[in-house]
């Protein structure tokens, strides 16, 4: 079933790119599309809007009848990307400069805005009964909202000196958890209407598997590393308030504690190796690492088990999309 | 007539601030609550949705309808508050510090991004029909998404060596128009319906309004000038391109372009009120007061025939705003 998802994401990631250059067209001298296509062209595999049309159609609906909202989908993601990098001051992204480095913050801000409008366009264009259609937009205002809390809590952990592992979480459930249920959630509704006991759980599994995902990426940085080369700890540089910064905060004395905090607040190119090695030392020193991998792996045991609860027949869309998600993981 | 509108939007904005305390409680531990409300605070007199308000009791219609889009075309005022504010570098509101100023870029640009949620959740909830709802909703966004590009030409047009007034006037029609319309439309829409020869025609009063009033705005601060101590040309020092501006960029010599767009693209604090007055004379040399002066009446002329032709019983609420609206420009 595995390679069904991959080849689905394949055939419906080119109906997504097409419907993409319908609604934001990339060649206007609007000062607009220049921006946010440098943006788009340094790529984005459409992983997210495609979940939405496979649930949708695993679930005996027409996804077409779903695209926009897939759509809509990919673009908040862009939106966000482009408010992000400039919210963490991320100057390269895949190998490009980032929209407010080329562009300007000025533009950069107003481009994301610009792709939040046609986002909801989007929704509001697509050709489905207008009930369906208010329950879409509800869900994707709900995701757009609560991402922008998460982000809130993730913009203002990094200096916190009582940042928690429930902190984490919710910032985590937050700021990842709606945004991983959302597609499914729609591509449901649409199949489905808006059954409250299949919504609300499809709801539940984005929360424990937006955190078990997010604990693993945040052990890969420790084990196999992130970016090129493998380099180990990347996200201590960044000042990631990551899982494993959390626990660690939690058990430190009061020494340990100062060290990672100063070590997380500083500038990326000002955090020395050694910097990143002594945090190391710390998480070892409470066991982080396994805690983080047991906790992540008791995350993803429920995730299958709340799967098992959804009232509906043809879930295993659900655990293939659970299985190939925690694949793309490790 | 006029004491009417001040009246109204006075009982309105009670109602408008009462409901904005439900959507965007102000004292939650979230760290969105105090950047937002640390703007909110700063004042505004709710003429937006109070406009909204009018039109639609004038027309008929039951104003309750209408509170919750009205207060969603305040959040998105308040929302452009915030991220304009970054984007031009402006660093005082109303006598307070600018919210990226006081919490940083970052909690700025995300603030801003949650009022926009919130604003959309605001319609979402509101007790009407969906097809109704759905209209707002599209109304909503439209006029959300062309500010957005209207300030995506403005951004850049400063520095822009073959700026002009078509391009001055498609700036304003969208960065203005729509936003003034807006309100009206939804009015008229709770009140009547969509109903295509009506609301045609306002969003058409907005895109004559828009450029009227901008235009008096930019004559203003050569005239009686902005802010405190009525001090003459500040919109010269912050590097506007005003009316003024475009009008005489289009007639200058080589020699005056090059130091009008010299003097344009200068921070604030460096501009010397010589170089001020500089700009003044090259405007009156090529007598873009007067020419401006005469553009705007023609503007606000058109604006009253268009409101005869407005296919509605009572649209003299329609005129009496536009006196309003006039009013305060003078």
């Amino acid at each position: 079933m595995q390679a069904d998802i991959e080849e689905s994401i394949k055939i419906y990631g080119k109906k997504i790119d097409e419907l993409l250059k319908e609604i934001i067209p990339p060649d206007r001298d609007d000062y607009l599309s220049e921006p946010i296509w440098h943006h788009l062209r340094t790529g984005g595999k459409r992983i997210r809007p495609a979940i939405c049309l496979i649930t949708c159609k695993e679930l005996g609906g027409n996804p077409d009848d779903a695209l926009h909202f897939a759509l809509a989908i990919e673009i908040l993601h862009n939106m966000f990307l482009l408010h992000d990098d400039i919210e963490d001051e991320d100057t390269m992204r895949r190998d490009q400069p980032t929209v407010w480095v080329k562009y300007g913050v000025a533009n950069a801000i107003n481009a994301g805005d610009y792709l939040l409008a046609r986002a909801y366009h989007c929704i509001l264009i697509s050709q489905i009964p207008s009930e369906r259609k208010l329950q879409l937009l509800e869900i994707f205002n709900l995701t757009y909202e609560k991402t922008v809390e998460g982000q809130a809590l993730d913009i203002n952990a990094r200096g916190a000196t009582d940042y928690t592992v429930e902190k984490y979480l919710e910032l985590v459930r937050l700021k990842t958890g709606y945004y991983l249920a959302c597609g499914m959630v729609g591509g449901a509704v649409v199949a489905l209407g808006n059954i409250e006991g299949t919504i609300d759980k499809i709801w539940a599994l984005g929360k424990l598997m937006g955190p078990a995902f997010q604990i693993k990426d945040d052990l890969i940085d420790l084990t196999v590393g992130k970016g090129r080369g493998g380099v180990i700890g990347s996200d201590i540089k960044e000042g990631k308030a990551s899982f494993l910064y959390a626990y660690t905060l939690e058990l430190a004395n009061n020494d340990d504690k100062a060290s990672l905090i100063g070590i997380m607040t500083k500038q990326r190119e000002e955090t020395t190796d050694d910097e990143v090695q002594y945090v190391l030392n710390i998480y070892n020193k409470h066991g982080a690492i396994e805690h983080a991998q047991k906790y992540a792996d008791d995350l993803i045991k429920q995730t299958y088990d709340i799967i098992d609860e959804i009232p509906t027949d043809n879930k295993a869309v659900f655990r293939d999309i659970a299985n190939f998600m925690a694949q793309r993981m490790t």
